[in-house]
């Protein structure tokens, strides 16, 4: 990937102190867990992604889900499990934030913010970010077209927060041979007409496991900024989104292919 | 419209404390401007909304934009405005709620509260309205699959509040000739699968005034249990929504054509 | 419906010479089967066709399927046939045209030629049809955009046709609850703007034979000067699209609520 | 690219009588003018494709537009001047057909006939073709799902012919930022779930010049058997797609990224 100079660059601070940029020319790769399930099955998780070479580590504990009667996510419940895995493998981490009530409690453990897709209109929400100085992973929304996801960046920015990270994770199209459409061609514009950083999520976007390789590719092809994956060691039995899920050892290969490009 | 025997009623009270139900046979009307803008546009308009017939105002306070830098309502600052409104008409009231912690201070002046599209997936704020005891005027996304939106009516009722009325507005398609594409075999699959009191949003749909008056008796033929429609004493000069919305006139043409039918 | 002085009026002459016109105000009504299987199932529709009001007949020869296994229609095996019961019924007749080289052997079997979803961006075939002196209903592609569909018909236009029917019959969208999203605003945007008379399918919008009522009242209601629908006597056994076609009894129900309004 | 070892490969002939195989692990590209507009421009244009490395040339010479008012290409005027370009390059020849009337007429001067979005379903072109010994190359109609693009790649197998080639050129979304929506999820689940060669066109998806060559990498990353192009010695005053043509310099830059991966 050719460094494009114009890109705002965001300093992502590990637990010890060190730092990294994300926008200064490598891929930076996200990694773990659909969900925090249980602290073996997130530990477990957590040590592929940093022995893999992955940077940042991801992690459910609020879900939005379609049916209020499918698994939320443990909540409150996971929070001191998920700090425990954070500081024993050093990563940095990310996870979805639901409801502007939440942002002071998750404050300590959070590294990064990410607000999924369903919530890339919620303006309380992303106004309320706004005030942080925490890093925003934006999704686009499924149905946005490129000029409402920059407003929802902006509804951030307007705030005083201009850490944010744009994330393309597939839009909703009449086709659904596959979960979502992987918009690629968003991520190009984005790169040639903005300074956003800008990462793809292929595990959303196609849902299969098999195909999420050679959508990673793709995307670090067309000038990604990072990529986020899910991964978990017995994706058949995950919680949620467990057919998109990596095993452990294809999110190995998956890095492998990302660093020697 | 034949009376569909299953579908749950609603039963809304008016300021002087007498009531009417919703979903009983009758097309009701809501109406109103986009934003309340000021004290003399918003009595001007109600009086229409009253003397024509129809049965419900609405009036925006937080307004959900784009982009930041747009219009964004009144807010707390028409809070008063629209009680002396609400009250000099005798006319229930209803308006867009956009954030959970707004539950409260809104519960004396609106009847009924709208989640409008960019809200259907915010499900912290659907749970919040469903401990209130207020009927819910629940509108679709414009990227919602029927089934997204039957879930979202279920985080209402989940907290026990059932009083739901689905309000189809126009989904986001390929097509961009009007703002939205109107989907009436929707309604008519909701009226034959669910129990949900259905209305239609013409006024959004299409974003054109001239064709408001046709899409609404398509509604009404198709059998919405009634219809939300945008007016305007001028309508060119409203700070938000102005290409779609009636003129006065043309709210008491709407009217006559939806009581003689 | 409002007579739309504008409309331009389309002449169909009927098999014993005496005539109708299109677009004069009254909701004309084309039924019959999707496919013309045998002359029993044929005739016995066509009788319900006549009996009911319904003023053209329409019978599928050539059909478009996905897959080159499924049923293709009868093709030239039927075209006698198709020209009994037309003859015997004394209704005009309309079936669908494939291929620019059927255009002299159906000129006079087919009192219209109907032109699918799936070859409206067939202009070979569209130039063809602009030689001939017959009406042409064109019905929009699943995917065109409004000016995309005009357009279509400019290619009929061209060749010194200019008798036109557009035929709005649902659009692909990102919902798959029904067959395909039925576009009634287009319908309303079309007669606002265009001189075309517009019909609806509702059969094939919506794909379920209990819908096709309640949207035909819509299409009615917004304005469309005709509509068009699949009936079988046996709607279970018919070789395509069953589920979507009406009983003979649903076809005189359907007659009775679009003559009453 | 990995070989996908169970690929179907189709065997291309030079005017020389030398061959090469697509779909047998390399990338093959495919340049040219949208439109054949002139002998000088064509021959420009077929000397930077030849000299830059790409295996294939096209041009067209029947172009399908949205107006009928618009440039429809040469036609039968440029048929010898196509020929003498072809054969002075040695290049092998790709041309559009629109008419099943059209085989005959083109069999000499077309190596590979080009079926575009518009006619994915003219299921009366494709048995045509189907019918011939040529390699086709079967574009993705805009609002294709992946089953019935397979579908009409039956169509041309079922008359004898298996030579056929997937294009997959954008699809169409809600989101108008770019001309289309570049599908590569599509590809990636056609390489892993059929045997069919696949191409991306990043031109008319993307429709602007400089977001070309990044969505041909990510095409190439993704492992699609080859990419088609269009360029232009002076794209700004091309008669058709001209501002997503790539300059002459650009094809040159384009090859080398394609070559070196």
């Amino acid at each position: 990937m050719t460094l494009n100079s114009k890109t705002r660059q965001i300093e992502i601070q590990n637990p010890d102190g060190s730092k990294f940029l994300i926008g200064a020319g490598d891929c930076t790769v996200i990694a773990g867990p659909c969900s925090v399930e249980s602290k073996e099955i997130f530990l477990e998780t957590a040590q592929t992604v940093k022995s893999s070479g992955a940077s940042i580590l991801r992690g459910g504990l609020h879900k939005l889900r379609t049916s209020p009667d499918a698994f939320q996510g443990l909540g409150r419940d996971a929070y001191r499990l998920a700090q425990e895995v954070k500081e024993e493998l050093g990563l940095p981490f990310i996870t979805e934030i639901t409801d502007p009530r939440q942002v002071e409690e998750l404050s300590d453990l959070a590294d990064l913010f990410q607000v999924g897709s369903r919530n890339m209109y919620n303006y309380a929400l992303l106004s309320e970010l706004g005030k942080t100085s925490k890093p925003i992973l934006l999704k686009r929304a499924f149905s946005a077209t490129v000029d409402e996801w920059i407003g929802a960046a902006r509804y951030i920015e307007k705030e005083g927060n201009s850490q944010i990270i744009l994330c393309e994770r597939g839009i909703r199209t009449f086709d659904r041979t596959l979960r979502n459409t992987l918009d690629l061609g968003a991520v190009a514009y984005l790169k040639a007409e903005t300074d956003y950083p800008v990462f793809v999520d292929p595990s959303h976007a196609c849902g299969r496991r098999d195909l999420v390789i050679p959508l990673a590719k793709a995307a670090q092809a067309v000038g990604a900024d990072g990529i986020m994956i899910e991964a978990h060691p017995n994706p058949d039995e995950a919680l949620s989104d467990g057919p998109q899920s990596l095993t452990l050892s294809q999110l190995k290969d998956l890095m492998q292919a990302i660093l020697l490009s």
